[in-house]
């Protein structure tokens, strides 16, 4: 099987839970709830998840769903809270919970599927000893995803954030929900715990790589193709690393914070990359994948652990 | 000992380990997290989960610290993101978090304590096959309070919510997180499914009464004891059991939600009294706690056993 088959059956897979879950309700919260769940998602959580499980113990995803849709409802809640703070008004293609409903509702939909992201981890046919751990780990996470999301709006009044800060801050907001989800995989099918560092070390160096190409994509993708606000990143004069290797080579782009048109951020996006700046920031994210594929070499030899390698290498050339 | 003893010294061990954990920041959103818990707090929830376990088994309360901060942070978190939704600015006697600090920094503050509810019940000392129980039962009332608080928001748009509505919403806001913290320290100190459901019931019952009684102390206790803005409630035309007495009796509390002044809302209190509604809404209470206090009897008696069934008297006697 290659990737993107694997990923489409995971993806039917999960849409089939969250149909059954969180399909059919007519109250106002749990509808709000289930707004940005049922608008998509290429439900790259669940993949890693259940990849990693088979990759520690072949056949053991196959329970593993509600474990699964766990991460994908603790990534969705995240998205909720995210978005009332960032004032983003569209994604996957649809308004957001807060501008389609109101601000209480979409704190208290994300606050929902906080909840119910424990209460299926709890669901999963494990050993309780295996649970507990992913329990711990998962709330851990959450914790650490605040973080970033905490230090991300807080770099938006400053224009001196460093790479190191950056990397930080995109491991927290990113890295970590990847690595949990691996972790939690191997957790649940019973791996040792080298396995369950090794994967958590590739989901955490992949997931920065993932953040590093979200990052690219903002600028770089069409709306019609990511579903949100093209260049909001520029606008919020985000501290990403291209704006931070910008401004090392003296670009300014808080200077084109007003920038709105395709045709406008195309002219950006040909001034970055004339300075190289597109170039070295990809390759960044690819030496960040290379180091998190090089930790799945203590893993057996499988499908799984290849279709693992393909999706880190995914995750960077992705266009939305 | 009495339960005031009792009450100050769980509320003396909890404000420690609060210190201890929370204390020592200089991080905004860990410094915003720790705002509302460093403020105080009567630590009923807490209290009500270490005795369930003594009263289930002696001693056993010793091991659930954890367990108990576990609750106090899970109504923390519900208390900020309250605020932000109800545009509360005081609590405790101080500023609420997003009036301190800001919208963006309440939201994640309040999840940061919903993740490290989640992290100190996951410490707790006990089998993992009763933790996994406690993790279940936590995120499902997380969910319900969420399901709760929507009810009581909606309310404030209809002038027609029966006392059957408030009780429902009165249950899962508030009713709901005094059973599962009792049922928590029941699962934790080994209990049987009988005495879980026991205390679960008392804890449910009593909290719906605690409700009640906070809507009473609302508009009766003056803003010096209880740290919050007096008479709230009208001024939101909540609906509250009172105001649903007291429409039923020709009351209209909406046409008094300008009320801001002691001496205004006294006159209001004057009124209600003399309708015999502060008696009736009383009453029910009382009740509630009778029901609650009943369904103790299965339990082995003990000292713990006296002291819950206090604890539940307290909650409709206090006055702040």
């Amino acid at each position: 099987m290659d990737l993107q088959e694997y990923l489409n059956n995971v993806a039917q897979d999960t849409n089939l839970m969250i149909r059954r879950y969180f399909g059919d309700t007519t109250d106002t919260l749990n509808k709000a709830s289930a707004h940005l769940l049922l608008a998509g998602g290429k439900r790259l959580r669940p993949a890693i998840l259940l990849l990693a499980a088979d990759a520690v113990r072949k056949g053991s995803s196959y329970d593993l769903m509600h474990a699964a849709l766990a991460v994908e409802l603790t990534h969705t809640f995240t998205l909720i809270h995210d978005d009332i703070m960032d004032r983003d008004t569209e994604r996957r293609g649809v308004p957001t919970v807060h501008s389609f409903w109101d601000e209480p509702t979409a704190i208290l939909a994300g606050d929902v599927l906080y909840a119910r992201a424990f209460e299926f981890l709890s669901r999963a046919p494990a050993p309780d000893s295996a649970k507990m751990r992913a329990v711990a780990l998962l709330a851990h996470t959450c914790a650490q995803i605040c973080e970033g999301q905490h230090m991300d709006m807080s770099f938006e009044k400053r224009t001196d954030v460093t790479e190191g800060e950056y990397l930080e801050m995109v491991q927290k907001k990113t890295g970590t929900l990847f690595a949990a989800s691996a972790a939690i995989g191997a957790i649940l099918a019973g791996g040792k715990s080298t396995q369950v560092d090794a994967v958590h070390q590739f989901g955490l160096l992949c997931g920065i790589a993932f953040q590093i190409q979200d990052d690219l994509i903002d600028l770089i993708s069409r709306s019609e193709r990511t579903g949100k606000n093209r260049a909001s990143d520029i606008r919020k004069e985000k501290q990403t690393l291209i704006a931070i290797r910008a401004r090392e080579k003296g670009i300014d782009l808080t200077s084109y914070r007003k920038v709105h048109s395709d045709k406008e951020v195309d002219a950006v996006v040909r001034e970055l990359r004339s300075a190289g700046i597109i170039t070295e920031v990809q390759e960044t994210a690819q030496q960040m994948v290379e180091r998190g594929r090089k930790t799945l070499t203590i893993l057996p030899e499988s499908e799984e652990r290849k279709l693992l390698l393909s999706l880190g290498q995914y995750f960077i050339v992705r266009r939305y």
